[in-house]
């Protein structure tokens, strides 16, 4: 899968643009990253992982940041650190977000392979493999079911 | 409340070290911080405010970390930037957490007062007003019920 490369502290505002709120998740994500990568929402393939620096997702709590990269396709985010708020949108709406120390040693472009589960991220295009932190399992859980609204309705539907 | 501070990247051992994890969380919360300030878990008074710099919270999932903050009393937690897994137990555990950009301000021991609503942060030592990020509604309603569980409850009872 494609690696999308952005810096640090990229904020929910260039994730989903302000002005763009008012309309569908569709319009918003056809506008996510266009400040600062115009390419993203056009080249940006189903399956391709978002890779960030330190704090990404900072700002706003717009729940629209995470959804338009999920409407995007993106099938997961691995980044230094995550900002409380938007790793708590992003894991709520089923989106695997990873904690990876080393995430700049990933470039734009390259070949990544991403196991959630070990952490295991593997670059086909420079042989190398990094270790993230893998999502703890009771967070997995939810995220296998495909958000926190989804893993509640199975809960409740299994204990009653 | 008295501000106890401390630095960029304060990771969940340090919070909880994990060679009391087995014990209760008195107990562990007796040991919080003790390799980074000795004296915080013994001279703590309930109500007062742990501040962080960047990506506080750092580390293992542990849920035991904001959990013996909110066993010692602290009443809020206030950093430049929180780990999105440790940000997430503490608001699910009713422990508000706010994004301060200018934490660094505070020294240790200020007396300061926050308002978790509109995330002004008002410190008596110095005089100083700091402008914090307030915790969005639908997460202040999660603290103000007391954390996850009994927010969800509560909802329970009221749809039921």
């Amino acid at each position: 899968m494609r690696a999308w490369v952005f810096g640090d502290n990229l904020d929910t505002d260039a994730i989903a643009p302000g002005r763009y709120l008012k309309f569908d998740i569709g319009e918003v994500a056809r506008h996510s990253m266009e400040n600062v990568d115009p390419s993203f929402a056009s080249s940006v393939r189903k399956g391709d992982i978002v890779v960030g620096g330190r704090n990404f997702g900072a700002g706003s709590s717009r729940e629209q940041a995470p959804e338009a990269l999920k409407h995007l396709g993106v099938s997961a985010l691995v980044a230094e650190s995550f900002a409380g708020l938007f790793y708590r949108n992003a894991i709520n709406l089923g989106l695997p977000a990873l904690v990876c120390p080393q995430a700049k040693r990933i470039r734009a472009g390259d070949d990544i392979e991403l196991d959630p589960i070990t952490g295991r991220l593997t670059n086909r295009t420079t042989g190398e493999t990094l270790a993230c932190e893998p999502i703890p399992e009771f967070l997995m859980q939810l995220v296998r079911d495909g958000g926190l609204v989804p893993h509640l309705e199975k809960r409740l539907r299994t204990t009653s």
